[in-house]
C-alpha cells in the first residue's frame, strides 16, 4: 500500500490510536512518538498504546509520558495504526482491541510482517520502521519539529546499531543528514542512547568478564551470569542484554555465548557469530532460534550442566566449520 | 588556500610525498591513504610517510603497507602534501624532509594549526581532514572507487566517535551517504573499527572496572590502571585509552578519572567530564591541559598519591560546580 492511501486515512480521521510492541526498543517508541507528534501537530486526538514501559534510555524523548498502558474503552477510534509490529500478537494485551478500529493501518519494516490489518504499508527495504515514518512525515512538511525529529533519528539509529549493522543504507544516512538539519543535538542523543550506564551493570559487566572463559585455541568465549551476581551488584536482567559482544568480539573468537541463570532455575543461552558459524543451527539444537550471527535458547538444567552441554554442541559445530 | 590551486600544484608534479602525524590515528590514516589512492590513479609516483606504525584496528585498510617510516634521501619530491597535522613538530622525524620540497601543501582541520606550508588548505569547520580530501577527490571523480570510500569513510568516522560527537554536521552524514553509494561494506568496516579486541585487553578491562571507586555521592568515579595491571594481562598501554569512559558514562557522574601507572614511575592522569565541569581547569592545577571535557596531566608521584592529589582537586571542582 502507497503512502498516499496512508495519508487519505489520516485526514479523514480525527480520533487517531498509535499501537506498538511489547517490550518496546527505540524504533518502536521512537516512530510511535514522531507520528504522535505529527498528527498532534495536524490537529487530530492522539492516544499511544503500549502494554510495557518505556525503557529509561528512551525516557530523554519528548512525549514519552503519551504512552499508555490502559485502553480507553470509551473511545471510538476512527484509526488505529500498530507500528514496528510483525505480527498482532506483538500488540500484546492490545492485540484486540487493536482491531475494533474502522481503520487499522499497520507500518512495519520486518520481512515476517502477516498483513493482519485492514492497510499495511510493510517496506523490508527500510532499515527501521522510523525511515517509513519519516517518509510520512514528509508528506506534510519539508523541515519536521526538533521533537520529530529527535524520535526519529533515535528510531533509525537504534535499529541500525548506530548506522553500523549491514541493514544501513545510504538512505538511513540521508534521513539522518536531513535530521541534523533539522536542528538535533545529535552528541546529546548519542550520550542518552549509547554513552549512559547504571553503576550496577557496570558492576555486572566486571563479574561477567571475571566470568569470561575461552576454549579450543580461543575460538570459544563463554560469558555466564547467575542469580548471585545479579543480586551482587543490583543489576536488572535487561542490563545483561550486549554483554555477550564481549565476549564474540575477541579477535580469534567464532563463537561468543552467553549463559543467563534465570529466577526460575532455567538457563537461557546467547549464541553469537562473527558470521562464519551459523548459530541459528546451533540454537535449534536445543530448541532455540534466531538468524546466522545471533541466536538464542532455552535449557531446563543448572548453569554448570548447560555449559557442558552447549560446549560440547559448539564444539562441533566449530569442527564442521573448518 | 582554495581547492582549485592544491589542484594546479597536483597536476603540475610527478612524484609526491604525502605525511602524516605521529601516533596516527583513523583520519591521519584513512585521509593518507585515499589521496595515494587518488595520486596512484591519476598516474603520480608516491610515497607515503609516518613515523610511527599504522594501528592494529586499520590494517584492514588497503594500502597501509604503503607507509614507510624511513625517509628516501635520494628522492627529489615536485610536492609534500601533510595531512591531519597542525603543526609540523607533529610530523616527527619527518618535519625537516617534509619542508625541503619546492611546494608544499598542508591539509588539516585544526583549528590550531599553525599554516607552517607554502599552501595552507585549513578547514576548521570539517569534522575530520578526511572530509576535506573527499572534496579533493570529488573533484577527479563523482564515484570514487572502494579503496578511496573505506579509507574516507574509516577517517571521517573515527574522527566523529563513529558519527556521534558535536563535531558531527549534515555534511558528514551526506559525504558518509555518497561513501555508501561507493559500494563500502558498512558494517565490516564498524566491525574493524569499533567490535574489536585482544583478549588482553578484555582481561585488562575486567582489572581495570575491579578498580572502579565512586565518591561523593558517585559524582567522581576513578579507576587506576598500574604496570602490574599491563604485565598480568599481557595489555599495552594503547589499548588503555577508551576505558576511562567507563567511569564518566556511569549515570550520576560529572567526573570520570582514569590514573596510569607509567613505566618511568610517572602517574598519566586522564580526566573527563559529562559537560558541566570544565576539566581542563583542573588538569592546568596539575601542569596539564586539553579541552572542557577531555583533559590529561602527567604527575611525578606513585599512583596512591596522585590519587590522594587528585581526589583533593576534583572535589573542589565538584563544590565549585554546584
Amino acid at each position: 500500500m502507497s503512502i498516499e492511501s496512508i495519508l487519505t486515512y489520516i485526514h479523514g480521521s480525527n480520533q487517531v490510536a498509535l499501537f506498538t510492541h511489547i517490550q518496546p526498543d527505540g524504533d518502536a517508541i521512537g516512530s510511535c512518538l514522531a507520528l504522535a507528534h505529527l498528527l498532534k501537530i495536524t490537529g487530530k486526538s492522539v492516544d499511544v498504546y503500549c502494554q510495557d514501559k518505556v525503557p529509561a534510555y528512551l525516557q530523554f524523548l519528548m512525549g514519552t509520558e503519551l504512552f499508555q498502558a490502559k485502553y480507553k474503552k470509551e473511545m471510538d477510534y476512527d484509526l488505529n495504526i500498530a507500528i514496528d509490529c510483525s505480527d498482532k500478537e506483538r500488540l500484546g494485551i492490545f492485540s484486540n482491541d487493536y482491531l475494533s478500529a474502522i481503520h487499522t493501518v499497520n507500518i512495519d519494516h520486518h520481512i515476517s510482517n502477516t498483513l493482519y490489518a485492514k492497510t499495511n504499508l510493510v517496506d523490508p527495504k527500510a532499515a527501521a520502521t522510523g525511515e517509513i515514518i519519516y517518509r510520512l512525515v514528509r508528506a506534510f512538511t519539508d523541515k519536521p519539529c526538533r521533537d520529530i525529529a529527535e524520535a526519529l533519528y533515535t528510531a533509525i539509529s537504534t535499529d541500525t546499531g548506530g548506522f553500523r549493522f549491514c541493514n544501513t543504507t545510504a538512505h538511513s544516512y540521508r534521513i539522518a543528514a536531513e535530521l541534523v538539519d533539522c536542528g538535533i543535538d545529535v552528541e546529546q542523543i548519542n550520550t542518552h542512547l549509547y554513552k549512559t550506564n547504571r553503576l550496577e551493570r557496570v558492576r555486572l559487566l566486571e563479574r561477567a568478564l571475571s566470568s569470561l572463559t575461552l576454549y579450543d585455541d580461543n575460538r570459544i568465549a563463554i560469558i555466564s551470569i547467575t542469580q548471585e551476581d545479579l543480586f551482587a551488584t543490583g543489576a536488572v536482567e535487561s542490563e545483561i542484554e550486549n554483554i555477550v559482544n564481549y565476549a564474540k568480539d575477541i579477535i580469534g573468537v567464532e563463537l561468543g555465548i552467553l549463559l543467563k541463570e534465570m529466577n526460575d532455575g532455567t538457563v537461557r543461552i546467547s549464541f553469537r557469530s562473527k558470521g562464519g558459524i551459523d548459530v541459528s543451527k546451533l540454537a535449534e539444537q536445543f530448541e532455540g532460534g534466531g538468524h546466522r550471527a545471533a541466536a538464542g535458547a532455552s535449557l531446563n538444567m543448572n548453569i554448570e550442566q548447560a555449559r557442558a552441554g552447549v560446549l560440547y554442541a559448539a564444539r562441533i559445530a566449530l569442527e564442521d566449520y573448518n
